[in-house]
């Protein structure tokens, strides 16, 4: 059976960002799939803080005009020539981090960075032809991190499309397309927190909280200690599995000599989920010499700098990085999801909003607020 | 049966930096080891560039006046109370790097940084009175990194003392209390650099030649990249396991962005045995995404900071350091020597001058030549 749509081009509503600062709900024209490309109806969309980054025109690599979003689900409407893992009606997330199989990367072992598409996507065009499939008012509109949820219809490349179990909630499970599998997967798999652990998260938004509950209900560490300056956000974060809390702003010394005071020499793992560099050599720093490991989750400005004394790496500290937690997007996204399905990972709490499509500018003032953690838009 | 000094202090000869820039050679006095402490006969020294960046004043933990030196060699004159694993007479290697097996980062399993004497040593005094042992022309002189091997005669805590294979010749295993052992551990223990690996050595001098050894023999690494401004280094390089070379002088391009491209998407392992903050950077970018690690091994002058971009690190670089290789002093060490002695270490071809006391401040100038990897002082 073949849906109606099928070949032809959709006409749809979506989020454009003509320039930086605004966002325009316009008629874009999405092109069918070509080949090893999914055309998806996305449902539902949540905002992460790097769609305000790009939005905000920081992002070295933001191409304007775009169509942002990164966090999305969606349900399978065509697939191009030589798509055979996902067919019209799966139920999908499409994922910033692709996963060809085939790649070095892929084939390592060692990491998730798949090779094979990003070099497109980091130019908001498609592999195939070097063009993008969204258009509006007769101009072609870029694709935003191999995704752009913010329209009704997208096109993917296949190797970027996690086929979910049909019974999770695409409202909620949206999630996983970035926050929430980032910040567990930092703690989980870049990391490798063991058991009885020390660990100080920095920033205690959504990715912060996921690699909370990772830290201490999934690695089993002892104390994880977190950091933010707002602690209208410390009650969540105990749900989530924080012991204890340290508000940079009531204390004179350096946020790092404080958590070093606090834990005998310091942390054995500290995490950046903010995305300033400051705090990113703050988490290094924090670390106890010998074996600490920090891991920079957020993404900062463009042209920031991470900077340190080298003796803090010279005296055992490891500072690493992480993107989409190191999880690979096919194979693992449909694993975190079950595992969500069994109660193993909380997704409600996050989902502070709801608004719907022609509302997505309201969402992106709220992202800035401190009681909203995630806006789920709702693109019917 | 006792010697005839035991228990009284020693005069003798040492090079004594009254201030930066200068050794002059002096008559000590060293007095008797206190409780945990050993007194040693040096017979040899080497000398490291880390004494000459000491001696420049360039080292933040510098104190002076003071007694470098921290690759020697020599026999156990005296013991003080307690001490229980060497007595007069046994062969040892002082080294920098205690290791009293009780304190956290010992018994962790993760490190070899010991943190029992490192407070005492780095302010160039000894643990049980926070003075210094050595004195000359009435005043106290301070000891450095815990060894001040350019000293006739010097006085260690017994955890830094490590007790190696009487048939050894101590006039070249001396080079086991820092370089070779430094090099040869970044590469084994540090980055555990796997078989097939292509590496990139930054610095060809002894510590650079031992992680070349270690990276091709030891560890098995396809590539060896030797990077270093001197062409006149490469012959023994190759001799030591550099398969080949670059000349940053040679390429308009940043040395990492030649190595990247030299290597499709950059190395696996990087070493940075200079000391240049620039390099480290370089040693780091030129690593590839998902996987490369690059480790600092080199010492950096006081202040100087490490910059990247955190988008190096997201993107799945790892940034680590070695101190004395990851090896630990008393455990590790003998067993070294007996690699050595059994031909698994080269330790001959760094000894490219010899001299003896008196001509040390020659021995400063030759240090900072292309041909000069070692000279080995004769301390009789
Ligand atoms: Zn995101
Ligand atoms: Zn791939
Ligand atoms: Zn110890
Ligand atoms: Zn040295």
């Amino acid at each position: 059976m073949k849906g109606s749509t099928e070949g032809k081009t959709i006409t749809c509503k979506a989020a454009v960002a003509w320039e930086p600062h605004k966002l325009s709900i316009e008629d874009v024209e999405v092109a069918p799939p070509k080949a090893n490309e999914v055309r998806i109806k996305i449902t539902h969309t949540a905002l992460c803080h790097t769609d305000l980054l790009t939005l905000s025109g920081k992002d070295a690599e933001g191409k304007f005009p775009c169509i942002l979003g990164h966090e999305g689900a969606g349900i399978v409407e065509s697939v191009g020539e030589g798509v055979t893992e996902v067919k019209s009606g799966d139920h999908v997330i499409p994922c910033y981090q692709a996963e060809c199989r085939e790649c070095k990367f892929c084939k390592s072992g060692k990491t998730n960075l798949c090779g094979k598409v990003r070099a497109a996507t980091g130019q908001g065009v498609m592999l195939l032809d070097g063009k993008p499939r969204f258009s509006a008012k007769g101009k072609p509109i870029y694709h935003y991190m191999g995704t752009s949820t913010f329209s009704q219809y997208t096109v993917v490349h296949d190797v970027s499309v996690a086929k979910i179990n049909p019974k999770a909630p695409l409202d909620k499970v949206c999630l996983f397309g970035c926050g929430v599998t980032t910040g567990r997967g930092a703690v989980l798999n870049t990391a490798k927190v063991e058991p009885g652990s020390t660990v100080a998260i920095f920033g205690l938004g959504t990715v912060g909280l996921a690699a909370c509950e990772a830290a201490k209900k999934a690695a089993g560490a002892k104390r994880v200690i977190g950091v933010d300056i707002q602690p209208a956000k410390y009650p969540l974060a105990q749900k989530f599995g924080a012991t204890e809390f340290v508000n940079p702003k009531d204390h004179e010394k350096p946020i790092q000599q404080v958590l070093v005071d606090m834990t005998d020499g310091g942390v054995d793992y500290s995490f950046e989920c903010v995305g300033k560099v400051e705090l990113m050599r703050a988490a290094l720093e924090a670390c106890i010499k010998g074996w600490g490991t920090s891991v920079i989750v957020g993404v900062a400005e463009s042209g920031a700098e991470v900077s340190t004394r080298p003796f803090m790496l010279i005296t055992g500290r490891t500072w690493k990085g992480t993107a989409f937690g190191g999880y690979k997007s096919r194979t693992d996204v449909p694993k975190l999801i079950e595992q969500y399905l069994n109660g193993e990972i909380r997704i409600e709490e996050y989902i502070t909003h709801r608004l719907s499509l022609p509302e997505i500018n309201e969402a992106v003032e709220l992202m800035k607020r401190v009681e909203c953690l995630r806006c789920v838009i709702s693109m019917e």
